[in-house]
């Protein structure tokens, strides 16, 4: 099959891999769509320690069962895998298993013509669904699992509240999204990106600035969401929530700097680490995108896998406005 | 009337000091008992630039009303002025009221004979409970709110987890006796002072360690409850914590270091800045004081008023063995 291999620091190649073997329990899937996640991007930069080249990147996929035991059936895929049966599995929180793999880190990921993956980790998509569409799953459900983890932190309704995103990326312009589906009046998105802040205005009606231009409002965010995390997304975040609000940390650009932990204490703050999402998480994200709710998604740019490497270049370099590239097979 | 006043660093004089006059809406108190804080000796150090000598501190203080709308009651002083009208005083969050004050921090504080406090500040004293007991209030209410902050960040009951306790000073000590009482099976305490940790062995039956000698189980505890607040006790709790856990930063001992926010993520930690308490965590308190439920209280030290400086200069060298000194007028 035809694949787009991470083969070096900010390489990626095209070419010919061996086809995909399912072991008991597994299914294999076509791949028709896949998206570009920023962590896909730190790996080809060299900066995941856990992503070791040549390696097929790639998470954010939807495709249709060719072995298993729905064959036909069009799924999006839980690219998390996890044991199944310890406590956090079982009790709901899959994302903390401690045995937990994702695929395109330890195992083949998406970016490529077929993968094997478990039967339990597919959801099935609404019929008509864009594939496209779809494969704005797994970035929704970060955003939705990081919403999920605030609302039970704060001391009012998520409705009631006014909410920061910081970066509008596709987690965070989902998260943004979501929870203007969720009723919230007042939603402000910082992105540094002029092309992406055009093209999120022009889609998504939302309020987005520039934040080297305008910082935001001081103790004015019932609720942060750093979808950047950075030394100075922390800061900032810690800077715009007020007294008894809620920073939930999504992103993982860097682990530099410190935090001002005294005013956090001062002012009684909670930081929520926040890491990827749980099946339920998923399979509520695509309703939403299904439904409509999220608006039409047409700020999605697709290319073809065969073109990857030029996407990957282009996103590098900051040339690409759109907060998720998808890329399809077959084209 | 006499006081005890911070005149300069590390320097508390016992002196003469002007009658305090009450304004209306206050009520005049003839101070009983009162808590020698963490924050005291911080201001004490010089390290406190909101307590700005000469200064009368102190605010863990049981009295009984002169002058006010129930003259003889035996009363613990809420030390938090708040303004009772913005939407945190009204909405139960009267931490946060902007306009705060506490008393020995911009105005005259309790290490004295009498003190003047707004009538809503006062709490009536259970009849016949020493007035020491009572001085624990305010610090007891300290770790009770930090306890409920973590209940509501917590995934199963509070009952079912395990804790660690970092520091057994009064604050991290009432906070692992409130957990007992709360029915939490597992606590542990970490505390660097070794006549402190056997005097907790002696008097209250909880586990309590020397960090230095034996770090905490890695990825061990659902809860971790930071009383000192530190960079080293930042990191302990972050490697000490499970997935998904909770840790409560309670102290404000240095605003050093950087925190493993990588990790943090990763692992979906959740971290609560806290910051003291409110009318009913101090109500609550003060009824688990006096029902007997967190012991005897017989590791308190009370001192007379007037040598209140040697108590000081000794909690500087490490010297007093008890969580809490507690000074009393009118020996």
């Amino acid at each position: 099959m035809k694949a787009l291999v991470y083969t070096a620091n900010e390489e990626m190649t095209y070419r010919d891999e061996p086809e995909p073997q399912a072991a008991p329990g597994d299914a294999l899937i076509a791949i028709e769509s896949v998206g570009i996640c920023g962590s896909d991007m730190h790996a080809y930069l060299g900066h995941d320690e856990r992503r070791v080249p040549p390696l097929i990147l790639g998470h954010e996929a939807v495709g249709t069962v060719l072995e298993g035991a729905v064959p036909g059936q069009r799924v999006v895929l839980n690219p998390l895998i996890t044991c199944g049966v310890c406590d956090d599995c079982l009790g709901g929180r899959q994302n903390l298993c401690a045995e937990r793999d994702l695929i395109g880190m330890y195992r083949a990921g998406a970016f490529a013509e077929k993968i094997v993956i478990p039967e339990r980790n597919l959801i099935p998509v609404p019929d008509g669904m864009p594939s496209a569409h779809a494969a704005l799953t797994e970035p929704g459900a970060t955003g939705l699992h990081a919403i999920v983890l605030a609302e039970s932190a704060l001391a009012r309704p998520i409705s009631e509240t006014r909410a920061l995103v910081l970066g509008a990326g596709s987690v965070g312009l989902l998260t943004a999204l979501l929870l203007r589906d969720k009723g919230v009046g007042e939603i402000a998105i910082a992105e540094t990106n002029p092309l992406r802040r055009d093209l999120v205005r022009e889609h998504c009606q939302l309020e987005i600035f520039d934040p080297r231009e305008q910082a935001p409002a001081a103790q004015a965010y019932d609720c942060v969401f750093d979808a950047v995390g950075g030394a100075v997304t922390r800061d900032t975040s810690i800077t715009a929530v007020r007294s008894g609000g809620v920073i939930v940390h999504i992103g993982l650009m860097d682990n530099q700097g410190s935090m001002d932990v005294r005013a956090m204490t001062l002012r009684e703050i909670t930081f929520i680490g926040t890491y990827t999402y749980t099946p339920v998480d998923l399979r509520a994200t695509l309703a939403k995108l299904h439904s409509g709710a999220l608006g039409d998604l047409a700020w999605i740019e697709q290319r073809p896998l065969s073109a990857g490497a030029d996407a990957f270049a282009e996103l590098l370099q900051g040339q690409c406005a759109a907060p998720k590239v998808v890329l399809a097979t077959g084209s």
